[in-house]
């Protein structure tokens, strides 16, 4: 124990990997006192070592470290999602007191949660999940925080959770209350989600400007840092800036043309998709984003592909450069407003499916800092709530209507520019095809009934009247 | 008992909807006795009422049910997925002997099927799960069968599949032997997915026709019929034909503007859409159908919609309508291929999964007829396979690729003058996204990655040396 431990730890952490660890040391940081604890003493002895100076509170036992806390004990679990999460729970569980309260700060798939808390709800112990976003730099200095669970549980952690969380830029915290038991969770999905949106649409951005204009990745950093003042002021915007501008120290080339073009996952931009197909509503954009990164994995088959398949001849960029790299840019934005109509459309259905009354303006508010889809655009979102709690789709809004008036046919143009080059573009495709078929009156789904009705007798609905109908087609 | 029984049934049906009462019919008229069974004897007795003369014999417990069968006993379960085929088999297992078979025919879940072989199995029970396609008329006729089990079982119900089957036009019964456990039922499940996307295709190849060209719904029938006459000679292009000459006996009308543009569906596209999630390969193409039914399915938000978010305006068509009608035939052609290049593709990952080794060309085979997707262009699908059985994707097959080579302008034409038009063509702009990142050696994936490492110290691989590395970025 370190010498400044005067008080009796207010909360613990199980899991000293980066997040834990993090975690701890920011809640420290606030001039608390922080029970630790992971699996092999190891990398207690190694925080310790490397911290000897804060009020870390060491337990190599779970008993020992249940023991010192103050009660109702505050426990949050950073631990690997899935069985380690569940074993570390089954061997907490019996040395907890009713009214104690275990936090799950990983990334755990909501219907775990869900699960978990019924489980713990039943033997009087609170079950809080909670997202954390921001990566090992937020979990140190702010992360974006979303917690679902017990409200009455929430509200003994709300000023921890509060003290570590990020600030917006107005200064206010970025932490809420999500919900019952897997609000936190689904809401931090879908965040996920969204960010797989982000970067697929950045990455279109990027192929459409080096492949149809040919810019330079210097000209690149100098496209993206100015976008970053604008609309599209982001985190993720900013980093793609600096990525550009970075040499490899190792060949002195760009860095970017130094990294292989396959893309790895971790699993919650699938999860987004599967749950959008359980709960029936369309997110093809994200879905599109996640089959891009599967496809980028295939470089070997697409290698040998390459090789016998043509596309269209190369042709010189015969436009307005000036002008077209504005046309992306609007493209790029009116694209992301898709996507995140697309993923609180989603939240909107999960909201009522699970009964957890989402806060939407909210959600867009804590997103505002600490996380990675970070952006000033968020803002917008939360006055769109603000001015119609009961919006069902944001491209209703009157400022994204607008900007969808402005910039569709930029994105129309870029997209057409790019299938004739040959460029791919699945995610700007899959915008104006969902803002096509979202404003559309009529869609050709008559067509898609009537052949269902004929080799089914699935029944249709008519325009005319209510009711179900079959027709004799034969 | 009719009076024709004179022999011990060879096999017994359970369930008497609609399904299970035209593949017992069919299995009669190929001159044997059959069984049958329904949890309400209303049903079974409804089906003698209607079929006096037929060889079924009723039973009105399944202890009677099991006692009349030849053994080893053959049990086709013709009852709902889910639940009530694990209460039917919940009932029958302590009726059956060991070596008996049971032969679930539902729209089933494929990892209810392994899961259910396996609990059978233990017991000493055959399980297939077998897929049947072609609605109530092939199940009358002859359906497209695909079943997945232990191979032994599979063969003492091989002969009787075999004849009700559908018949190829080279005279090949549309049933074979797709692999063990959940086999029969995934490649149904697959059989599916392709189905969504080929009527989404043929929908949106509607959609431009009328909006983009204007042709009236008579016009529409003589095209889609005079598509069928070549290469996309298929039982849904034949009906589409159909339809658009249908007209409604109560107002006069043209039948498919009658019905409602609100698509329905089952899950099995769904499930489709997950599955290739988690096994990790793009499917966008079908995912792309699925989430355009449940746009369809918000009308009401649609018209609301229609209202206050405006397209392009409408201009006349000014290029040569009978060459853009080729175009759109293209389009669809190679936006078909491209969705069974991803569907086979499935498949193989599959396959490769659940160690099942499917047999690609069989099943392109007995898709022939029988099943709803039957097409003249499942042998060029055969004779890929026969070509190369280890094929890693049908747009490598010569003949895909000279189609592609040739039709993707058209392609690349119709997606360009859609989305110039205001006409929302997710299907073909993701099948032009798939065909161009399939073909791409680069893809910008190596930004996506870069940002991961930036953000999350996710790591890279290089273009120039194997491993795993970081970048200090910031």
């Amino acid at each position: 124990m370190s010498q400044q431990a005067v008080e009796q730890p207010v909360i613990g952490v199980v899991g000293m990997a980066v997040m834990g660890r993090n975690l701890a040391l920011n809640i420290e940081s606030r001039g608390h006192t922080v029970a630790i604890y992971n699996r092999s003493r190891e990398k207690t002895d190694e925080v310790l070592a490397e911290h000897p100076d804060r009020r870390l509170v060491p337990a190599y036992t779970l008993q020992e470290f249940v023991d010192s806390l103050q009660k109702p004990r505050r426990i949050l679990l950073m631990v690997k999602a899935g069985e380690p999460t569940d074993a570390t729970i089954a061997e907490l569980k019996p040395l907890l007191d009713k009214g104690d309260i275990l936090i799950d700060g990983g990334n755990t798939f909501f219907q775990d949660t869900i699960r978990r808390e019924r489980e713990l709800s039943a033997a009087g112990l609170h079950f809080i999940g909670t997202g954390v976003s921001g990566g090992e730099e937020g979990a140190l200095h702010g992360p974006s925080i979303m917690p679902g669970g017990p409200r009455d549980a929430y509200d003994l952690v709300a000023p921890i959770l509060t003290e570590i969380a990020a600030r917006a830029p107005d200064g206010e915290p970025c932490v809420a209350y999500m919900g019952e038991n897997g609000a936190g969770h689904y809401v931090k999905m879908v965040h996920n989600g969204i960010e797989y949106g982000d970067m697929q649409l950045i990455s279109e951005s990027y192929a459409v400007l080096k492949q149809v204009l040919g810019l330079t990745n210097a000209e690149l950093a100098q496209v993206y840092a100015e976008w970053n003042q604008g609309e599209l002021d982001s985190y993720l915007i900013s980093i793609t800036a600096d990525i550009f501008g970075k040499k490899d120290p190792e060949t002195g080339k760009d860095m970017v043309d130094i990294i292989l073009d396959r893309a790895a996952q971790k699993g919650t931009g699938k999860w987004t998709s599967q749950s959008a197909l359980d709960l029936g509503v369309p997110l093809p954009l994200i879905t599109e984003s996640v089959f891009a990164r599967l496809l980028s994995a295939l470089k070997d088959e697409r290698v040998a592909a390459s090789k016998v398949l043509n596309g269209p001849a190369s042709k010189p960029f015969a436009g307005d450069r000036t002008a077209f790299v504005e046309s992306v840019r609007r493209a790029l934005y009116l694209s992301k407003i898709v996507s995140y109509a697309q993923g609180f459309a989603q939240l909107r259905a999960a909201s009522n499916e699970y009964h957890w009354n989402l806060p939407y303006g909210t959600i867009a508010k804590i997103f505002r800092a600490g996380c990675i889809i970070r952006a000033r655009f968020l803002q917008k979102i939360t006055d769109a709530y603000a001015r119609d709690a009961a919006l069902a789709n944001l491209l209703l809004d009157p400022y994204f209507r607008d900007i969808a008036t402005q910039y569709q046919q930029a994105l129309r143009d870029v997209v057409s520019a790019a299938v004739q080059a040959g460029v791919p573009v699945p995610g700007f495709a899959s915008a104006i095809a969902y803002f096509d078929s979202y404003r559309a009156e009529q869609l050709p789904a008559n067509l898609v009934q009537a052949q269902r009705d004929y080799f089914g007798a699935h029944t249709f609905e008519r325009v005319d009247k209510p009711g179900s109908f079959h027709a004799e087609w034969a």
